[in-house]
């Protein structure tokens, strides 16, 4: 058995094309039925402002499959920590024996994370798409824009967040890679021409109207991953000529679907048709019938990203 | 964050009253309604008849919690292996940071489990028991009889398993805990003349039945812990005077409540009520109302008892 810890891990592991094509192929997978991927498994613990998730998944026939733990404890920052933490277990699948433990912190999240806003707008935005308007200015709102230059040509950053000073500290960042980056007082303003819009923040109400969409624009809406949050006005998923999610189940518990269903939404705009992006993937669906159409993506994270980015981890560790 | 192997865990933990203490209360904490226990994940890997289970819980204001991580795959015997394996993280309930990982290989699940034995014993048998009848001649028959230890004035052990050989080395082995042991062909005769009775056996077609009991026995049933397995006939739940389980509902998803409920048995031996373990500990309610009562209680493992030894186990170990 080996044990990693995170300097080696972010050493092997960055947002590269095998990366990407590692999280492709395991949402292939899970579209053509291949994975196993039980519900999450989560604990509160109240009295600390935190919970815990248990993620896992096994791509029937693999080697390995991995058991990931994502604790998030949202009073750290006070105590100098960070909120979001965790490791990944991979277990011969043969055996069940534990063939290594990735002291990962989160690190690898984030990654596999950020490699699914990249296939969703790689299946559903336009190809040409070179502009594209954050909402949010932490972590994954920067490493969305990285995973999004391995399959757009993005030349130009919008940045809304809550906080101004967050949002040109993003900017500084992001021009660190090249891009154009401008700051916006608004959502409307930042989305005006945006080919891509990704949305990243921990909001618990719509921050994101109809209104905001230019035609032809793709969504990918990155932050809601628990009952309280939402991102998404219940009016874009009826704007939306597609919706896809990355578990139908998830985005119903988790993500932008369960407002939505809540509110009577899918009689509302009748036929909704919900779609898988591990199906989008698998029968290279193409959701996209032109350049004026609307497309959105709910990532909620899945058990079968953790399991496929661990396996590909492992293998460059063990090189 | 420390990291413990097998050999130093076995070391620092063994079957004793400090030890049972620690899972007696984490027992009463839950009946007090002071833990957070999801749901199992299990998943299973067919390919290799295997599965693998997540359990935890978090006793509210304890400092630490823990996950447990349990793959159980059953050809692993045929490869030298045991069935048997996984391990324990230990995190931090004020930051969610991992503080140790036990890779204990199953040892403190085999240990917990014999200690929920005992406590259902001490709560429910006639306290001069003596003599126990044991079905099933694997690791946990015997951890069960040296749990038992600690309770009760043990001095006769009747052991009956499906194979003979298995039962005659099961018998050598007990006898070195200084009991006298008899090996049966029988269930009928192995429970003749028991005070308590364990089923510690893989079974998945009932091997206990209502008239095997004699008056005023104790049956605790550990076998089952999945969807397919069971040990007790319906008939020892109608004649049972008080049952018990460590939680309902895992005793009707993954215990002997399952087919019982199924075939309409609640219903069937009207009033029946089915007590919790926790409940019994914390109210120390003595549901035993004469040395002629027969008492059940049906355990599959809780994830609070995995918190408890885990805890437990740190404490002895940095010592």
């Amino acid at each position: 058995m080996e044990l990693y810890q995170r300097d080696d891990i972010e050493a092997a592991v960055r947002l590269d094309r095998e990366a990407l094509e590692a999280v492709e192929q395991a949402f292939a997978a899970l579209g053509r039925g291949e994975v196993v991927q039980p519900p999450i498994l989560s604990m509160a613990i109240e009295e600390s402002n935190g919970e815990v998730d248990v993620k896992t998944a096994h791509i029937r026939g693999a080697e390995r499959f991995a058991i990931k733990v994502s604790p998030g404890f949202f009073d750290n920052p006070k105590k100098g920590l960070p909120s979001l933490n965790g490791l990944m277990m991979v277990f011969s699948a043969e055996t069940g024996l534990v063939d290594a433990v990735l002291f990962d912190e989160g690190y690898l999240t984030a990654i596999r994370t950020a490699l699914a806003g990249a296939l969703a707008a790689k299946y559903l935005s336009r190809e040409a798409s070179r502009r594209v308007a954050v909402l949010g200015a932490g972590e994954q709102a920067e490493l969305q824009i990285r995973a999004l230059q391995l399959v757009r040509d993005i030349d130009t950053v919008d940045v809304w967040a809550r906080n101004r000073e967050s949002a040109e500290a993003y900017a500084e960042r992001v021009r660190g890679l090249g891009l154009t980056v401008n700051v916006h007082d608004d959502v409307r303003g930042a989305c005006a021409s945006a080919d891509i819009i990704v949305t990243a923040t921990p909001a618990r109400e719509p921050i994101l109207s109809a209104q905001d969409l230019p035609e032809g624009v793709h969504v990918t809406a990155m932050g809601s991953d628990s009952p309280e949050k939402r991102e998404l006005d219940d009016q874009v998923m009826v704007r939306a000529d597609a919706f896809v999610c990355d578990t139908r189940p998830q985005s119903e518990s988790n993500g932008e679907l369960k407002a939505f269903v809540k509110a009577g939404g899918r009689e509302a705009s009748v036929p909704f048709k919900v779609y898988e992006l591990g199906r989008v993937i698998a029968d290279e669906q193409r959701l996209r019938v032109s350049d004026a159409s609307i497309t959105v993506c709910d990532l909620t994270g899945t058990g079968v990203q953790d399991t496929a980015i661990a396996n590909f981890a492992l293998q460059r560790l063990v090189k």
